[in-house]
């Protein structure tokens, strides 16, 4: 199979004699086998088998692309879904004892060359090994017999007390290096946690503290960080995300966040945005080139373009029952310290004077205002203070 | 005294030539000597003697159990106190230098087992040396000739220089250590701040970037961080403290605090309550299962069971001389951007319309509301615009 | 030149072969150009030549002092010049490759005392060298010929592959020691970033995650941290700033900020002030003894001695169109939730009521309210519940 491309994996997810499947914990934010596979993926892997116990399947499977063959350790068709898989043309690597794969190791298992003597856990089956069990060897023994070995340095073993210690630097070191690889600059290379799915633009800076989880995407020339947290987040190119936490949403390109910013899930956020500090959003459409630029909140509402949204803007999306959408149109301007009472609209153009609580649509190109007449009582805080005297 | 447990210690807190205190001088967020003194007592030590300096005593008492027997070095009945102290029976440690004892040493003192030849600042009296101070010999001289010793890797010099570098790291290591074998996880090891005196429960996991101080107690199952500071705080199993400060308070079980919460001295929250973004909590006491989400401030403030805190609620609770307090009834219903000015009182159940400044008491079931009427003023902006543009 | 102090520094910038001068690429945040001629700076050294490509001295100029000279490397006029920068007295440091110095390189260049045999990539102008220069030999070539060594351990190599690897934590080491030496206390110096031009004050406390960055100055006995973003910021002594972001302000001595504060440009703190939690200030001075605790925005406001502006302040700085100021005086007490509608002026002592929108000047000593009187509906929350249930 020498110079033919890495097909396929075979990866063993063994129990613990306490019942515990190791590559099943986590490793920063992840579980280990996600870190595996999608190393593996890297290297070129496109099938998976995945052998585990029947109860660990469930955990496992989101671990591996949807189209992976489990099979339950010594339970019935095993070997039959064996055979077909290794019967497909292709080298195929595979992993018997719990490891994690370190900075690099994609990059050699595509390529084959450095293979070695070590006992790393990750082997290659030869085609004399795939023809043995094709004939009806038993795998493992088929493996000890006559697989290609990788080196030690390939990989670290995954044990109670690695998972405790050197697992997590590991896997800091492995996507730093993965990403350094593609441009992106890292301020401080020990102080961030970038998962094995996370994908990162070139040019982008991620700074100190910075935390990208699930299957984050952020754009070329992007600053994230310090101490953000994007979990499930698409963020578009030359956008800049400061001391936030975003998660499950979209946030578009040339777009500030923060610092002291909460995007919660559902929620897309257009080109050019502002989203300044102490401001959530919730279930939200914010289109191009609006400002909310501190202390709102917008919750289950859609906002057009080129709108600006005052400093203590509430969307009353909550009657103590049921919630209801909040619309305002393009290029609105809601006034300070407002509450917008859903359902309601405010039209295209139109102008929420400060203070107001909205609770009737306002139409486009219009004012609305709901406030109190100013009074002032002259001289009120000195009499009050002649009087207290006096008492005294 | 072999075989027997250990049960006391007599600690010396020399000072340096130039009158300083190193085992007074923090080690992360605490003196190195209230490092040393919980160590010793997770490995059995009830009993303290400690010889100080006459004016270090004050900073140094708090390090230690309330029963320790101060001695000032050098004076008086010193050699009186001593005899006292040792006097009853159990092992004694001694530790004669300004150490940090490192991860794995209360064990290793307790047992006893693994006693060197090193000099590491820790010693144990042998009974030779007991007798002979308790017949009058100098206690130091006794130590010199007969104590048993520690090896060296027990414990770490405390030194100018290791205050400014490696002390953080091993304090660090020790607390992570320790907690881990209790079964919590800790996503980044190298990147919490614990103290010596915090408990974690089993399952908990430990975000990078969490401080945790003082007299500070987990509960099981709890997730803290990123970059949360927890200082004398006792959180209840299974809650998450996301992002925020707390200090002084007790949170409950199943309670969510955060993303950027703030929760001050004297408060009390319930079970599964949810403290959300941008809240501040002051000297209050929350209910189980209210839900303060976004955006407001509580001081002074008891809010009963089930009540549902608008975005932008604030306590009036300072009319510029003294503060009142607040009071509101289960399952009442604030609305947003709401003032309740103190004193006050919302009853059970009642609902209070959005935008009101609630300055009398609101009765039970009851709907309180202080609005202005919603005006509109149809295409305002449109004609402001055009008398803009006539007359230019 | 022995004994004679440092003087002048020629630095290289040279350029790598695709163009990319390595230099010029940041170290944490600041270009390692600037590292560099901070470290030459607190050696000793007063006046610098840079030979540089063109294209590269608009970027390398803001490293350097204002009176800098530049040359173009083989451009016409650079012998000249260096002929007039080497005729003045005293030593000559010269930087010839991409070189980050270490902890410590300031004071031993200084000393001049332990020049070695090594290639670091920084030397020292002979004697003979500066005379065979001024005589017309190539500035290289007398170099290699006769040049002062220092020894390998100064300085680390600027590379591609130093920059994304050691270089961060190398750079972080060398601030931490720089300011320690000034009895600066960081509780945990891996977890610091503080740039080469910034100065604290002794006894000042740097938290975990703090950023020191630009042209910040704390001064002595402040606590800053955790996970604070300092940028050109000055701070005066005796003051806390806590889990928060500033940049282009002074805030004055004994005032604490945060948490979760944000200070943005041209703002001006007094002394023991109050800053906290989710407030932001922008563009605005804020007298001595004011307390902005909490939830509140100014911008573009003049703030006078000893106010209390209330949760929720906020100042309606923007029309949409222009952005106008808010004047407040000493003593003045501004309640919850109150919109200043700027432009507008709240006199000396003067009370606005919780709630209020205020759009006309209130007089000093005055109280201003802008409020909708309070309305019960009772049992309206009962009844309405009732109608429900009956409708079912």
């Amino acid at each position: 199979m020498e110079g033919s491309s890495l097909g396929a994996a075979v990866v063993f997810l063994p129990r613990e004699e306490d019942g515990r499947c190791l590559m099943l914990e986590n490793v920063l934010f992840d579980p280990a086998a996600l870190w595996l596979a999608e190393t593996l993926r890297r290297a070129g892997v496109e099938r998976f088998l995945v052998a585990c116990h029947r109860d660990d399947r469930e955990r496992a499977r989101p671990c591996f692309p949807e189209d992976t063959v489990f099979v339950a350790t010594g339970e019935g068709n095993a070997q039959e879904e064996l055979n077909t898989f290794l019967s497909a043309p292709g080298r195929v690597i595979v992993v018997t004892e719990p490891v994690f794969l370190l900075a690099g190791a994609a990059q050699r298992l595509r390529q084959g060359e450095t293979r070695g003597e070590g006992r790393c856990g990750v082997v290659e089956l030869s085609e004399n090994c795939r023809q043995a069990v094709l004939e009806g060897q038993d795998f493992l023994t088929a493996l000890r017999e006559g697989a290609i070995r990788y080196p030690e340095e390939l990989a670290m073993p995954v044990t109670r007390e690695s998972l405790q210690t050197e697992l997590p630097a590991a896997a800091k070191a492995q996507s730093v290096r993965r990403l350094q690889k593609r441009g992106v600059r890292f301020v401080d290379p020990q102080n961030v946690y970038v998962g094995p799915q996370v994908q990162v633009g070139a040019g982008a800076v991620i700074l100190p503290g910075a935390i990208l989880r699930g299957e984050t995407c952020v754009g070329a020339r992007c600053e994230i960080g310090p101490n953000t947290l994007l979990r499930d987040v698409t963020v578009g190119e030359d956008s800049v995300v400061n001391a936030s936490q975003c998660s499950g949403c979209v946030i578009g390109a040339g777009t500030t966040v923060g610092p002291y910013a909460y995007i919660r899930p559902d929620t897309q956020v257009g080109d050019r945005v502002r989203v300044g500090d102490f401001v959530e959003l919730k279930n939200s459409v914010i289109g191009d080139e609006t400002k909310i630029s501190h202390l709102a909140y917008l919750g289950d509402c859609d906002v057009g373009e080129g709108c600006d949204i005052g400093c203590g803007t509430v969307t009353v999306n909550y009657d103590g029952v049921k919630k209801f959408r909040t619309r305002i149109g393009g290029g609105a301007f809601i006034g300070c310290n407002t509450n917008l009472v859903a359902p309601v609209s405010v039209g295209q153009g139109a102008y929420v004077a400060a203070g107001s609580t909205i609770t009737r649509d306002v139409p486009s190109q219009s004012l609305a205002i709901a406030r109190a007449q100013q009074t002032v009582k002259n001289q009120w805080v000195a009499k009050k203070r002649q009087t207290k005297q006096e008492k005294k």
